[in-house]
């Protein structure tokens, strides 16, 4: 079921490296996607103001901006540290939290996306379609709108853009433009805990740091995710329990138990 | 035991209409409160820069301002988030914590009551007693200091200020001035917990989204957060345990439950 | 084995005179560090912004400064903060989360460790490193690399700067220049868990307000937090059910249990 060109060993490389993931993110989330980063194998830092964001990237493996919770002076220091992590070659991962729902989130979205060099995006639905929309970039944008149209749209995107779109629902698509995954892993308590989009996006920037092909990066880390979820529905008794559950099953995740879980298909 | 005004069928409102609930809140509770508000069936959102709080709150069912860990620029914005909600006719819930505490906090508490139409101030009674002395808007304060003249003072402060008035401690009072209830239910772990107050404080929220009544919505929600409570600390074996089993027993709350726990009161 | 001039008496006095704890930290930690003041006994406030943070001090037993997530503007607070309690002669506690490895961080622990009289440092080596060897106030800092000239030099640096230096690592270190231990206690598993340095001086800020002898203090706060971890460790099953179980442990500790499970040793 899994296609020949995802062999799941991302996971065991952050491990071994241990990359620094600097998080410029919400302060929603800050916490959990520390502890998600840590389950993970990697090591996070959070440094966001524009005095030191620029310089921490030097030690990072891979940037994270998360537009979560916005401020113009927040905006300004994610461009500094996306340009020092441009010039050292870091992999940049883009959160685009709200994209759609107010002017300043769609605006810093597609400025991000601008004028920064974004490995890959990870976002729902409606904030790739606002980001796509925005960025002028892409044509039959509002073909992503229906689900028949959407993994040609997102690929399209993607191929223009020259980026991973990774997009999380009920079922995620990761695509890199010539290649499209399908993930049919998770469960309906991700939905009901805040941060496990922000989640994934940190999931997708661990991988990221330890891998040359950013596509087999996000589309394992999302299916990590996903099982780490399957996982921890089954243990949890709600939504409160189900958090200290999915950290405990991120840190026991491996190579044998997503070759057993996930279900990934080739879709493009 | 239960007024007959109180029928609590506020919490199945929520899960139905799913309100989104705008927070401006403080830098500790960001995490926990996003959390509560999914288990209690609504979905959070928090825009704090005033570059987009007002936007942001077109999308709202209810605004919770919470003074937590004010500053300047957060003041402005919630001014401009408020006058927003006000003029869409979105409910305005304050949570003054710390007033009474530092000049700051008083003043911005007297301020936001006095420039907004709040619905409802969620507050413990030293919060209330200082809003109330620094508002000038009520006589007798001084009397909200002793057990006896509390319910009277705090009924002729909702009256005055045309607000409804919900008081948390070892017993909970609210009031809309005409209607007074006292809430027995809770437990001491609640105290050990950082953000329970502010929580209480998006419940009632949460409520008064969806409700043309804000002093049952605030009464509903209140017994809602002491009857989880109390389930929780069966099931925690201590304040670290208490947090998860208290998101998991708020998202499994419903009527029946609360027309078995709840111990509601009409003291006036 | 444990030295005859620490006694474990600390842990009690917190939980009878609640001392609240101003804590001006970084914004990964505010919701842990305050749920682990609350455990410990104490009482958590944060008040950041400079118009109150000096205002909030005179309620405080200690005062905590955290760089972790640095911002100009929080460094002027954090002087505003610490100045009023020299003056009021309240124990300030630093934790120089990240000296060493921006500028911003190494000058700003060296200029708060320089403007203030700061009673505690808690680190770990790095930092105290880079904190030694930017105040330049210490000879042989190159030494403290190194496992055998580590515990000379920083009592050489604890006895140069009339600080309490507590060192947090596989193995603990508090010196106060005269008097030297090691602590022995402590878990893997709190090293994958967020924010777990930062609770180590959230430990030692609320010991040390209720103390007359802040190595005392800092001693026993780290036997706290490395028994609490031995403790929590046996009963979670990751890192994720860690923190939970953590958090009662910290709530469940006290004397009897340090007496028997605190492995501290005299080393100067």
């Amino acid at each position: 079921m899994i296609p020949k060109e995802l062999s799941f060993t991302g996971l065991a490389a952050v491990r071994e490296q241990v990359p620094m993931v600097h998080h410029i993110t919400n302060s929603v989330v800050t916490n959990f996607t520390a502890n998600v980063t840590l389950c993970l194998g990697a090591a996070p830092v959070m440094a966001p103001c524009i005095d030191e964001s620029a310089e921490m990237v030097r030690y990072a493996g891979a940037l994270l901006l998360n537009i979560g919770t916005l401020d113009p002076r927040q905006v300004k220091s994610m461009l500094a540290a996306g340009k020092a992590a441009e010039e050292l070659g870091i992999p940049i991962i883009l959160d685009p939290v709200g994209a759609g729902a107010t002017t300043l989130r769609t605006e810093t979205a597609a400025e991000l996306f601008r004028e920064l060099v974004i490995t890959t995006v990870r976002a729902n639905a409606g904030e790739i379609l606002a980001l796509a929309g925005s960025s002028g970039k892409v044509r039959g944008v509002d073909s992503m709108d229906t689900v028949e149209g959407r993994e040609e749209a997102l690929a399209s995107f993607a191929a223009r853009t020259n980026t991973v779109i990774a997009v999380t629902g009920e079922t995620d698509v990761v695509t890199d433009g010539e290649r499209t995954v399908a993930i049919d892993n998770g469960h309906p308590l991700m939905g009901r805990v805040t941060g496990t989009g922000c989640a994934a996006t940190t999931a997708v920037a661990c991988l990221t740091a330890c891998s040359k092909d950013p596509f087999a990066a996000a589309a394992e880390a999302l299916a990590v995710m996903g099982c780490a979820g399957e996982t921890a529905a089954e243990r949890a008794k709600g939504p409160g329990t189900f958090v200290p559950e999915f950290l405990d099953s991120l840190a026991g995740m491996n190579e044998n138990v997503l070759n057993e879980m996930a279900r990934v298909r080739s879709i493009g």
